[in-house]
């Protein structure tokens, strides 16, 4: 059977119990809708429902903070290392190289679903805090916080170095939850891959970062960023925009593979990055996304996806543009975690064909003779 | 369509002009059977046929010997990180890390069909030197060699620390050349789709090796070999042998997922493993891996692969029985390399879908009434 160059598009690659589209207007984490979740929940119930398949309780909420407080601390030969490397470096390589790293020091111990839910919660606890390691902020412990203080809080105080507002907290809960989980996505597949040869979850994870690194997949909103943040107000943006359109230069953070009218994901950063614009000085940023919206559907009927709001929300938070995509792993390591216990559950090596389109059997010619 | 948990078996996920089993008998890299290049090539000449498409001239493998030569080595602080890890790491792990570090300090520049050559190739004359590296064996250039010469005598050189006889140098080359290339393998096909999200040469590789980390795809030799050093003779092993088999206990080295009837590279090394055979204390391992393979043929009817066979050949080379899967990165990123710049020359992103057999939509319960 052919998938041919087609991307596999359209063909079943396995069967998940974890996220749908439904019917390509919404999505779903284990039956729950995205926005109400975001409504109702903080990242770490949402980490939880994705991990460990169910919401948790009051009781199991407030230990399961508790627990990944706990697991925030990385070992001393993973800091040093990640505090030597230069800002410079590509930060998506360094979170491989931090992954690998972690993995050298506390191996999985052996392939077991139970071992993936424990790797995957390390990972989402000492992730945000191995990338500000090596941005040189805050990798200590030495600022107050209490024992359930969420991701969200911890990252942003080491990032900022002053203690966030609660808005700013649910505004990150917020895109931390939206970013979590996606089906068969590139980066997801990639860790299922990896999974199947019976392969390490850390293995698994560094596979996923790998694939999320490319334009194609994650980077997104950092492109937006970069193009929102050369205007100056709106008029400007929606002419420029005009004429990229006009140029067919490619504009990031519109349109998706598996969307049809809208990202569902959307309206509710939007929302979000609309909010905290109120409160920034650059709150335009706000007005300027919105201009080159309105230009994309006038124009070309294109609908924002998550990552075009994304970029302000970001930016006003302070995080660095660079960091966007790092962030985005530390929220999608809890939807990896979740496809690697699932495919563990029922494993099979995942192993397609090829259609062989090269030259046909002849005969090695002597190097003598060789042209 | 569905391909279901069948993890693709079947399907094609692409096109390829590289490699193909033919009617499932054979193994032919760009149309030259794989026996006929370990007859008439050296490793070198293989890489090149798989990353640059044609077999070198002589003028052109001189030239790309000394190409290679010349990109041993490594960068300092690459060294410096790997020779501070403890030698009880694993070496999967370590082989990833090296490549993260090296990505680090001469990141790819644009995800073109060249820089994934320049890429692949740099890591082809790396690897063996950052495993060694890693290991406190002979990292330094110290040793008198030439401006030629080939990988498996450098490594060979640096591992032992004695000059290689020209016996083991073919030896080693016969194996890297069979284990280059397999089509759309676990770890290949990882490797195409991180590709193919447009993310580098390095994040492509370092994914590639997580999954030949896996059991279920490398590491059948190491296994292979933990189980024949552990017999005395040839009656013990054919013995103990049927013993495995009716106790139902997996026995590692034989059968093939694609190949029906016999695995084409086995023959080949195990004429290497019988010829390195003769000159070591050890020999008798030969005998003793023949007994288990007729064991094998008359009781279940199953034939021994490439791994079988490499299993005695590498520990006749001096070769840690732990540096089995890491030889296997150091032959095999040409065949990665060769995929990954096939996958950028007609790229598209390859995501597939899922099943979903997850709940249907429901309402996110508040905190206090979840159980």
């Amino acid at each position: 059977m052919s998938g041919g160059g087609a991307g596999l598009r359209g063909i079943a690659a396995g069967n998940t119990s974890i996220c749908t589209v439904g019917d390509g207007h919404n999505l779903y984490y284990r039956g729950y809708e995205v926005a109400e979740l975001v409504k109702k929940c903080g990242f770490e119930e949402v980490a939880y429902l994705l991990l460990r398949g169910k919401l948790p309780t009051a009781g199991e909420l407030k230990d399961y903070r508790v627990y990944l407080n706990d697991l925030r601390k990385i070992p001393p030969e993973v800091g040093d290392v990640l505090q030597k490397l230069p800002p410079t470096c590509n930060p998506m390589t360094v979170c491989q190289l931090a992954v690998d790293l972690f993995a050298l020091t506390e191996p999985e111990t052996e392939p077991t679903e139970q071992q993936a839910l424990e790797c995957s919660e390390k990972l989402l606890a000492k992730m945000p805090v191995m990338i500000c390691c090596w941005q040189g902020r805050s990798a200590s412990f030495d600022f107050e916080q209490n024992d359930q203080s969420p991701i969200a809080a911890d990252f942003l105080q080491r990032l900022i170095g002053d203690a966030p507002s609660g808005e700013q907290v649910a505004a990150l809960d917020a895109a931390l939850i939206l970013y979590a989980e996606h089906e068969f996505n590139a980066s997801t597949f990639t860790a299922r891959v990896v999974a199947a040869t019976m392969s390490d979850t850390y293995a698994a994870m560094t596979a996923a970062i790998g694939a999320l690194k490319g334009p194609l997949h994650g980077g997104a909103n950092e492109a937006a960023m970069r193009m929102i943040e050369g205007y100056s107000d709106s008029e400007q943006a929606a002419a420029a925009t005009h004429k990229m359109l006009a140029d067919k230069t490619l504009i990031m953070g519109f349109g998706h593979a598996v969307y049809k009218s809208s990202d569902p994901r959307s309206a509710v950063i939007k929302e979000v990055s609309r909010t905290l614009s109120e409160h920034h000085p650059r709150g335009s940023l706000f007005a300027i996304s919105e201009a080159i919206e309105q230009v994309m559907r006038d124009e070309k009927g294109k609908f924002p996806n998550l990552d075009f709001y994304s970029a302000s929300a970001f930016h006003f938070l302070g995080i660095p543009t660079e960091l966007f995509t790092p962030l985005f792993v530390c929220s999608r390591i809890t939807g990896w975690g979740a496809h690697i216990i699932e495919q563990r559950s029922d494993n099979r090596l995942i192993r397609p064909t090829a259609d062989y389109r090269g030259p046909g059997p002849r005969i090695v010619p002597d190097l003598a003779t060789r042209t």
